[in-house]
């Protein structure tokens, strides 16, 4: 069985976790955001990346959701001593490690796609891990000053309280899905879109041309697990994003806002027991809507998220 | 009074350290190898400016001679476990922090001595700390098999134990002198060629196009400290590099190997008691030169050695 995932960051990856744990023999490839990515002192941060594969390789900062067990901020300490840089944007000692490795094989020539795969050997993440593209996309916020920042300074430094009135993806007309980003699509036996920031971070792999369109053409089914649980976001500010492209932060509007196939891109979609409204509302429209408890509180809870969204366009195998 | 030193490394920090300590209030400029540097995982790093700021900032690993002091390994060996990289090539953790800091601001396009004069704003080494170029000029070794590779990776992976044909620097022709490099020799009240190696760190600095005509032509007079005491040299593998280019590891025949102006670069030259009898040799060649203790054991006994060589000149305040 063939499950491809579009993912961001700390959401997308614990989904994920739940989904490998669900389905141990499944072919499991992810497609992840890279409009987070920067340049930040020379180094290349991928942080949606790093983030899946630190956790599903069994690495990852746990109670943090990103970074390395164990970091220290000695180097980055050190780094803001010379009063330089980004100093909201700390780079754990142990993740450096991970930029320095992926800068230097950047700077030998290879794509950031076989880049991935090579330092996700050490992880062993147990799934095909993609960027979603190998071409530089970065996602920038346009403010209500008219200042335009890099969306880490915006999430990270301002917590996202500065309004937005749009973001923009630095080359993103020009960009090509990475090597095997539309065949996971195409050939999938089930798309799912989990829990991520619908703005940013599935948004911006929705954007690169010709991942839509994969998406509606596709034979397999394709569900969503919403990140919005009564009115919030489960985690990080997507309300913030959501409020910027005119969205409601509510899970029916999420739902509304991907659209359903083939002028949208799902199938169904799944919310969180608190809305049960909204999934009911969104049958009344012809959806393929239900309910569960949505909140992943450990693995085994979100191999249970996994199974009731895949329970619900049949693709339980 | 003005003093400017053409420096290495850890050599040459040492002895700067200690005519610092003999001079409180000359101003004084170094001038420094950056042969050496590289760029390694996608930062820049330059070994001697380095230790010249570390050094003579307080802050250098005293018994190591170079980097950071308390610096622990745990972002190198993480990298290491990537199986990526130069693993010989330890990139201390604080050490690290230079660099990133340094790639930053040259990211940003600022030269190499405005970004070295704003990271030593943080240590406040008491010296005008001037790259020889600003252009990114390496020094390579060609090998016995044919094959080129970097300085370092000859001298820190390989102890200089493979035998060097000759060294190449890449750009040399066209680089240009930093700002400040020979205005600094032009208006010195004296030039110290301190114990350096004569090959790749001094020699280097000699070739960078006006270097070694404003030394000809400056009206300082110019002493050197010999690198090499009783056949061998005191610290390093200088014999490797002086036997490379058909040298003897001798403290005359370094000496010679500068040559004394107007051909050469040097008026005078100071040499360890045990080499007392290439000082009488000198001397009868028509040399200013002398011998005294010139083991660096501490920063006192460093001034004392600053002394002498200064005195041959007659250059003491």
């Amino acid at each position: 069985m063939n499950v491809t995932i579009l993912s961001g960051g700390v959401g997308g990856a614990r989904f994920t976790r739940g989904l490998r744990a669900l389905l141990p023999d499944a072919a499991v490839t992810v497609v992840a955001n890279t409009g987070d990515d920067l340049w930040l002192h020379g180094v290349r941060v991928c942080p949606d990346l790093d983030t899946l594969m630190y956790t599903l390789g069994g690495a990852v900062h746990e109670e943090q959701g990103w970074g390395r067990r164990d970091e220290s901020r000695r180097t980055s300490d050190d780094l803001a001593a010379y009063g330089l840089g980004w100093e909201w944007f700390t780079l754990g000692d142990l993740d450096l490690a991970t930029h320095l490795a992926r800068t230097e094989l950047l700077r030998a020539g290879l794509p950031l796609s076989q880049v991935t795969a090579r330092l996700a050997q050490r992880w062993a993440p147990d799934v095909t891990l993609l960027p979603m593209t190998d071409d530089e996309v970065e996602t920038h916020v346009v403010l209500a000053d008219g200042r335009e920042v890099h969306f880490e300074e915006w999430w990270v430094r301002h917590r996202a309280a500065l309004p937005a009135v749009r973001f923009v993806q630095t080359n993103l007309a020009t960009a090509v899905p990475a090597p095997g980003v539309l065949e996971a699509i195409a050939d999938a036996d089930v798309v799912v879109v989990p829990p991520s920031n619908p703005v940013v971070s599935v948004g911006t792999i929705l954007a690169v041309p010709g991942v839509r369109e994969a998406l509606r053409t596709t034979t397999a089914p394709v569900v969503g697990v919403s990140p919005v649980v009564g009115g919030a976001p489960v985690r990080g500010m997507a309300d913030a994003c959501l409020t910027a492209i005119g969205v409601e932060t509510s899970a029916a509007a999420v739902a509304r806002h991907y659209g359903r196939r083939p002028d949208g891109v799902l199938d169904a979609w799944l919310v969180d027991d608190r809305d049960a409204d909204a999934a009911r509302a969104l049958r009344s429209e012809g959806w393929t809507a239900g309910s569960a408890n949505t909140l992943m509180t450990d693995v085994p809870t979100t191999a249970r998220i996994a199974a009731d969204a895949l329970a619900l366009v049949g693709a339980l195998p």
